[in-house]
């Protein structure tokens, strides 16, 4: 896969040595990013250089080639990706450093009895007296991690961590990844019920369907907190989101269109359903299994063939997971196409308009990260019990609103845009009637 | 229980008004702490006072009385702890932001893909590209939580928050409090095991005995990662340090004293054992339950009444729960006592020096906060798969090496106190062969 890296290089400090590294790594055939200088001595300068890169291979080239020039010293080399995880991601602060014995006091022994008493009487007070109320576990079991596949709990732990990391910074949620040790959808499910009372939601993460989907609705069935598989429905809330942007792009009525959707996976069927509860009345759809059809099927959509649905559908959304899958000569003129699958789209945009799109986009442009911290946050806020409809649809309006022109979806880095859709969440439970504002409100860190 | 509250009070802002204020308090039976001045407007004045009461309806009645006054507002009261417990104690924060969509890149998809298929290839990167290697969780069922008993997991929250607050504080290890809503065995270590891969450590708090002995036994045996219940070990080993630094201070000889031990629950077994292991040959010790006496028999330690560790011990800890339990007439001259239950001693250390004890002291010198965090760092840092007595050999010693001449135990808010257990405990570690010196090294925040 194709690589970032950041090489160390020890050179003589004279003019005319940048360029000939420079030209090194130009003949071949890598892109040159940042340059840092990061120690200058008499004779020698030491700089850190990022380049883009095929592969591994690739990579050895560079440093070998760059290494056979005069005076040129690789001290390391390292994937940008690697340095970036050094250490890890997140860590725990205390909200309030203790300073005096009196704060150990108050945090710790005695004091805290009485806190510990007083939730006793009123559990619901633990909402503003400890992390609980703004909390969520994110729980895994790494069975179905991004392109990687099963790849089990612990080297899924990158991608929680990342996750955990932006429901920090942008919403001020602490969350915990939590790897679970097991396939069996029964031992998942009493895990999660048994360390539930931890957390103010449980957010689950890259499990395979269909396992996922039962794990989905037990746990909704037995807890009292917002449970939601992100896979599924924050991926479905940022596509709508992109879908809402690419109909109004194209000059399309969102009310009156047919959708398509290729691919029946987590995210697919998530998709798909919510398009069609959130007020698109045709929603078509084509999986090659049986049994994925027909849970889409069970839930109004309906199924064809592919061709059926190129056909059919005014927009298409792909999550089939195979790149170039869509031949030009199956796009209608004038069709919406959002060909999501990373890394290589079922079909290049460009393609795609060349063979008579109106709109056309590919998975870089809808970034699923948009979706969960805005949704949890709103959530817990409102101290509801659970996600529903009028919530992942409140997000999905919130965000394309807050599209710039040109468009899909909103920046994933403007912190004003996740706690705007939390509290378009937030308000969508009052208004459903779900939120529970007689309970102790959670206060968030930002 | 006695109790500190801080009063917010509107008064006239003129002279004489603080000290009528001051004089009503002490009338009423209260202490003054802290005075801070909130907000000061043309003719009256906003300010919070903090007092020391001995429950909550003294403190009723002194918000009565400060009312009665003229022209003082009582605007709220509240209990210091419930303040200092406002939205929860910890947070989650990353360890560096995301700034750049590059960055995104990096921390997230695509780059994060290549950590994760790092790991996958070797699982013992975790503890290096993760926040594995440095993370504990602090699981608990709340059926023993300080003072308070059987309490449940929800309410246990506000202890685990706070442990957790310490050890992010103190030796930057990110620690999650796991709520285990369940009493049976089997279901807690099942559930712990489950999860287990999501950290580096287990730390068991507040489990009643004597579940927790063989919670604790399963766990060390299923799981290559240190274990450790605190109320046990933690806190034998602070009380190991006090008993060192009592001998020293009563001019006795360490290894060739003998040791009683008064109560047998989960502290006093964990305090008994190992000082018998760290090289005190006589622990006779005593209690009212029969297989608390035998699981300690079995263990090496003698039983006796409570007359008999009175006249045989030269030195006795006592951990009993019960107040008053030692009468003054027990005490042996130039004995050194330890009276440790909370809140309310054994034996008033003041009586005990009085009946001859060469020295005496309560719990409130003796803070179990001092162990754990260095010795769970020092066990990380190590990559060490136990905990084993070495290493709390060593973290007692160091504590009772950095008191301060007529202390006890040293200063629970000096970070270097911490971090030098965790120095000793990772030496003791690799000294005793159970280090990991070649697996990757975690990278602590602090």
């Amino acid at each position: 896969m194709a690589l970032d890296c950041t090489y160390r290089l020890r050179t003589p400090h004279r003019p005319g040595k940048l360029a000939q590294v420079a030209t090194c790594i130009s003949v071949n055939g890598a892109r040159i990013g940042d340059v840092t200088t990061i120690a200058i001595a008499r004779h020698e300068i030491i700089r850190e250089i990022t380049l883009e890169l095929n592969d591994q291979q690739h990579a050895e080239q560079v440093a070998r080639e760059l290494e056979s020039l005069d005076g040129v010293h690789v001290l390391w080399y390292h994937d940008r990706a690697l340095i970036a995880h050094d250490g890890g991601k997140i860590r725990t602060v205390p909200l309030r450093p203790v300073k005096s014995l009196q704060d150990v006091r108050d945090v710790y022994t005695p004091g805290v009895a009485r806190v510990c008493d007083a939730v006793r009487e009123d559990p619901d007070r633990a909402r503003a007296l400890t992390l609980i109320g703004r909390s969520v576990a994110i729980c895994t079991n790494g069975t179905r991690v991004l392109g990687l596949g099963d790849i089990g709990p612990v080297a899924a732990m990158p991608v929680m961590e990342g996750k955990a990391l932006f429901y920090a910074q942008f919403v001020g949620v602490t969350a915990t990844p939590i790897l679970i040790d097991t396939k069996d959808t029964d031992e998942f499910v009493d895990t999660v019920v048994r360390i539930a009372p931890s957390f103010g939601g449980i957010h689950l993460e890259d499990i395979a369907a269909p396992a996922c989907f039962e794990i989905e609705r037990r746990l909704i069935e037995q807890l009292d907190k917002p449970v939601m598989h992100d896979d599924v429905h924050g991926t479905a809330v940022v596509s709508l989101a992109a879908v809402i942007n690419a109909v109004r792009q194209a000059g399309l009525d969102f009310d009156n269109v047919s959708v398509g959707q290729i691919g029946l996976g987590a995210a697919g069927f998530g998709i798909a359903s919510l398009i069609h509860q959130a007020g698109v009345e045709r929603v078509i759809a084509t999986d090659p299994n049986p049994s994925a059809c027909q849970q889409a099927a069970d839930n109004g959509i309906e199924i064809g063939t592919l061709e059926d649905v190129m056909r059919e559908a005014d927009v298409v959304v792909a999550t089939s997971g195979r790149a170039d899958l869509l031949d030009p000569s199956l796009v209608r003129k004038g069709q919406v196409i959002l060909a999501l699958t990373n890394p290589k789209p079922e079909i290049d945009p460009e393609v795609a308009l060349a063979a008579g799109a109106a709109f056309a986009a590919d998975g870089t442009s809808v970034n699923n990260v948009l979706g969960y911290p805005g949704i949890f946050r709103g959530a817990l806020a409102a101290r509801a019990a659970e996600i529903n409809l009028a919530m992942k649809r409140a997000a999905a309006w919130k965000l394309a609103d807050l599209t710039e022109e040109s468009e899909l979806v909103p920046d994933v880095l403007d912190p004003a845009v996740h706690l705007a859709v939390a509290g378009a969440v937030r308000q969508a439970a009052v208004d459903s009637g779900v939120a529970r504002l007689d309970l102790d409100e959670p206060k968030f860190p930002i």
